[in-house]
């Protein structure tokens, strides 16, 4: 768990506090269910009993002193519980073994933190929304291969974004299905010692289903889906900061990550003011994606389980959530407080006088007869020889007489008409901000 | 595209010829939609003529070598499809740019592969179901950490592999509508020269939806997670291949691979008898996960799209689905043919005498109002002599004097009922198979 | 930084105390470096007073408490010296950027964990050498495919693990070589207000050389292979844990984990005792791999740098370096501990009744003159047979009139010499040990 | 491999014909070894009669069809061999495994393709000297963060580079010994039927050394080292390509890649010249670094080896290695022919009027007996208020009470001079070039 790069709330989920809290949440639910059943051993009042007893007293260092000795930490800790509960805590974890406990109390962390990561991601969706309704109409030259090539405006930017956060939002609504699932089916899974009605009655309570057929775990490809979902939101993150950082190139500075007051940029330059929020977000991005891969090689594990999975998740499960709920909870920050420049924006777009309009000349060629490659020619000839100075593309195209003998003036500078350009773009964004 | 490594169909599918028909099939679509529109430029027929004229006459050789001129593909299939149709070709990819191609291409190819897959894995499912029903009671002992723990039947393990595939069948058909997507929006997404109608007439035909708001290119989380849908597919027929591997041992020797007549283990030992379909899964399971890490990379592009993705998918479009293809078909032969040895697996359930009942043992100790610790104790202490030795576990027990002044001796035997602990499992098989 | 997976030398290593004491190390270093050059404005001296009030007063906490405000932590730090020095603290970080501390730093730290990380694989090369010495001539099965092969030795199967680990060693004292580097360049790498000289000079002091060609930063192709390192050494520790993994399963029982008194296996079945610590290293194993593809993105900087390498850094630099020490440290003990069992090895050399004899039965056939192919039949036949029970295999080969028409029965007898298939393995074993 | 992105002799190397080739050669290379032997059954000469048999006759087609009944690679070919040379091929593989062949083979391929690769690497190193030593003094701004920080020369950032490309090299020679090993030990590595003498003497004719202590197989980690090479190159050849996409950018226009005559920038916007070359190089990059990872996966094997990195290195073997010895020769080609605006380079250089010296100012100041805090801050007030418009950074510092109360005129304009801080780049790409 890296402090530096977490919101407290998740830190504070993954703590040794809550984990061991969750632990007892998992026992007692297993016990209420059974205290329920027909003929049932343990007596009424017992999981109640326990809660009293336990209730803040659970001790996470004598747990981890235990621990030292039976090199077991489920052991230990109901050795704890017993410690605090006495003779009740026999009824405990009875038939149950210690995956019973941990997969279920995972399920249970990471259903918690799905559940911050939506809110997160929430705030990231709304803030790109309101900049894409603020500027939907501000042009903004596109570019691909990061040469100019056509006419948009920084609302559709955002609001592909928007989109694509919300495909985000769909997937990740599903993976929390994926992962809300529990287990307390004993050693192998076969309930040799409880029954798949106990389990079922056990899990709603803590309201979680069933794993299928579960092994001595959950199956571990509902993981590997979960990390490689938030390897696909830190992947998306990581394009928006990716535009942000392009945005503020001294060259284009367009738009600029704000900037606060008594904030320095740099120890050896007062002049500095760098991107460096979007540069961490793209940095944290690469450690989301390598935890993904990590958890892809948890999937096969030997027979009804070895526990070489357990060691990977209890590094990845709070570093891969905490991070993307700091990278959605800062790029939502980011988002809110960009500081944009549409004027610059403007003479961005005109740097190339108009070189950018060359398609609709040449179709404009094209729809007289000409052949596609001939237009093409005619165009392209005069894009780059306004390239390299002189006569600006229009001033040249005016004047080429193999334009000229096709097309009116009107119609040549109809070509150059930015209106036209974007009279769609109005419906791009709404289409995007659909939810 | 791996020779050895796919299926007929699949190498088809990502062939040269291929490629350009699937170009030309949308060319036409946008044509066609082109020619319904009011007003419009573009001829009616002039689609239909293009078909004619082009006809089984694509020549993918004469494409590359005006590649080699022009360093630009699509404008070397266009140049192409003029010398095929004369002046009417000028009336194709008006408008367009060659994203709108190629991204919706790829679509059409991915979704068609996307299918292939979906058979392969339909096999292996249907493979898994019906050796699950067959040994839905066959027992098995079950083993954590690769020790025996406690039985189960050969029956749950397939049920639980089951489960596993439909898990991803389910997965797979959501993938399948994340890419069924493609993009007639110009140069940078305005539809400058198009319009939205336009495109999704043009889509439709081709069983495609329009991306929301699309850049020059479709967006790559869309590819992203396909490629890492893909990875937990290998990943699923991984955990399928490890399992025959461990149950091929020497020592274990539970089942084997089908060995074909005049087949030949090992050049130097005669002997041999190697499960390396098995392994061989395992090592392409490797390959997908790579495919998909670089997968994740292309997410993040430069402003409306740089072309660094585009030699990443050339590669792993074909080959992670070739792969996966390949290994869910290789998979149902081989869990179809697999030969199982009911009587071994019987004597490895007997092979530690009894230990494997131990959880009961301790469970009637603890109802007979027992601490849990010291049930714990008592039955590890005469479990780990036994493993060193001597009287076997049972016969230990029922001397135990801490145990026979607490159980009789019908309720110590009751805890070796292999019956009574395998009980659920029927139900546990059918939930499995459940779709 | 895990607690679970370090050792205490590599937590304090990486603390935040540690951390600004290297960074004051450095400062201090350039500023002595400047107090001896010919007319140089630092005073002599400066260097001295700053480290005498600076002595034990670094305050970790007051200096993220500065941070908050500046968003930039050196300038925190120096501010916070400052605090401490007063008026002489004007000298630090003269002519320097923040990476000249921090990548300086970064390369100090790295070089400490890259001795400790040497110190634990020496100890896993002893610890394989002793076991190896003791059992070189212990005879065990060789495996291919799980599967019986021919017999070897346990002490060649240690002397293999540890050439591996010797060549991981020599690997890890070159990579120590590229990682020594620090920088005192400046902004942009130019030496804008330092020189070359004085660079040369501080870091000497700090045990370090100079980068070739600084940018911002030290070129971070030298960190990749650092972390790539690191994730090789990852892989060879885990396969000498997927070894033990595989002879402390049931059926195999060769070898197994030192086992604690106290120990408890599973909260569920007492008699379990489990390959724990070995399944642990495997999945150790995965997370380094995944920091090390993580570190292969930060290779492509923006121009003179970007920062996106950075929070990748805080987090596997620690990582990596921790759970390798860690991993070697284990492994090490693993390795010195194991508990042999020499006469299963025995059992199982002997399950096959003769099978794994079967080459040399099939050479001495094609020495008599007969061809390859037909020799391979004739033994493959018996072999397969022999497999499903009935007469051994040998038994079957000496009444095998194709066979005993070529060859005597003591020649027959000859190939199911053990102590000649084993006559040149003491010669491995010495090679292997050979550093 | 990927006809796309290798060069021809890439293609040849990992062709059917080579690798049957080199199995020839191997098995011949042992055959001789044999015929040297003391009392050899091996009679004189039979190397050399199946070599003339062979000759010419190897027929990749006819081994693919005796594998599909014996699905043995290596058999199929040994029967092969069989059909061309008759009866001395049972000399052939005496005491051999495959894998004797596989690896050995494997090494021979390996190391040639190491050769091309170092061919390839050599140019680009070439191609960055030589456009140093062209622009060791071409002013260029550098930039941390994308943002405009200190200035440099061109020469110094290809210096650089080719600093980088040298460590490449370095390492790559390394790399070279890891993999030249081969092995002729028999099935599990104990020379069972063969010896260490004739293996070395066999593996010394076809160049290699012998593995330490081999299994099966040669050591998997020397495998790692090898694709994990490979990724570092493409990570630095990543970085060239990501430098080049940067000053292609429209608005930064310091350099762009060769434009071919003919060539076509867009399909649909005639005015384009976009830099697809190093798209396509950081791509590639993204290829490499995910071979590299799953040649991690394949150190850890079971036992004397499981064949699951057999399918991993079939794939990128010829992948890895054809697409690095591609990436190095075209950016070679790239560096080579890349364009150069110096002009442009000074007026991006001249974009912030001055603000690019602000170091040297706040240094000044701190000399005169300033606390640098305070310097900082009257120097980024000056700053930040230039970027916003109005007077120049020049001219504000001019005018600024604080700054000439404490500095003369002379001594202001002194930190605005170009010439003194590039004094020490000359030293710089001398150091970069050297070898």
């Amino acid at each position: 768990m890296i402090q530096r790069y977490s919101r407290p709330a998740l830190r504070e989920l993954w703590s040794d506090a809550q984990r061991f809290a969750t632990w007892l949440e998992v026992e007692l639910a297993v016990c209420v269910a059974m205290e329920e059943e027909p003929a049932s051993p343990v007596p009424p009042g017992t999981a109640a009993k326990i809660r009293t007893a336990a209730a803040g007293r659970i001790d996470a260092d004598r747990i981890l002193e235990i621990e030292q000795r039976t090199r077991h930490d489920v052991i230990a800790f109901l050795t704890h519980v017993e410690e605090l509960a006495g003779a009740d805590a026999r009824w405990l974890h009875l038939g149950m073994t210690s995956s019973d406990v941990l997969d279920t109390s995972l399920a249970i962390l990471l259903v918690r933190a799905s559940d911050e990561i939506a809110g997160s991601l929430e705030k990231l969706r709304a803030a790109l929304e309101r900049r894409a309704q603020e500027h939907r109409a501000t042009p903004l030259i596109g570019r691909s291969h990061g040469v100019h090539a056509e006419p948009t405006t920084l609302g559709a930017v955002f609001a592909g974004l928007h989109a694509e956060i919300v495909r985000n939002q769909v997937r990740w609504a599903r993976t929390r299905c994926e992962i809300a699932v529990g287990k307390i089916a004993g050693a192998v899974g076969t309930y040799a010692h409880l029954s798949p009605a106990l389990e079922t009655r056990a899990l709603a309570r803590l309201g979680l289903g069933p794993e299928t057929v579960a092994t001595q775990i959950v199956a571990r490809d509902r993981h590997a889906v979960f990390f490689n979902a938030l390897a696909l939101i830190a992947g998306s993150i990581e394009r928006i900061a990716l535009q942000v950082r392009h945005w503020q190139r001294t060259e284009v500075g367009e738009a600029e990550e704000p900037f606060g007051k008594g904030q320095k940029g740099s120890s050896a330059m007062p002049h500095k003011k760098n991107p460096i929020l979007s540069e961490n977000l793209t940095g944290l991005a690469r450690l989301v994606r390598s935890y993904a891969a990590a958890s892809l090689e948890n999937i096969a594990l030997w027979h009804e389980r070895d526990i070489s999975h357990s060691s990977v998740e209890r590094v990845i499960a709070p570093d891969a959530t905490a991070l993307v709920d700091f990278m959605a909870d800062r790029a939502a920050g980011l988002i809110d407080g960009l500081l944009v420049h549409p004027e610059r924006m403007r003479q961005n777009l005109e740097l190339t006088r108009g070189l950018v309009f060359s398609e609709g000349l040449m179709l404009a060629l094209v729809k007289t007869g000409l052949e596609r490659q001939r237009a093409y020619e005619i165009v392209q000839r005069n894009a780059l020889a306004a390239r390299e100075g002189g006569p600006s593309f229009a001033e040249r195209i005016e004047q080429d007489a193999e334009v000229t003998t096709r097309l009116r003036i009107e119609e040549v500078r109809a070509c150059f008409d930015l209106e036209h350009q974007l009279r769609h773009v109005g419906a791009i964004v709404d289409r995007g901000l659909r939810r």
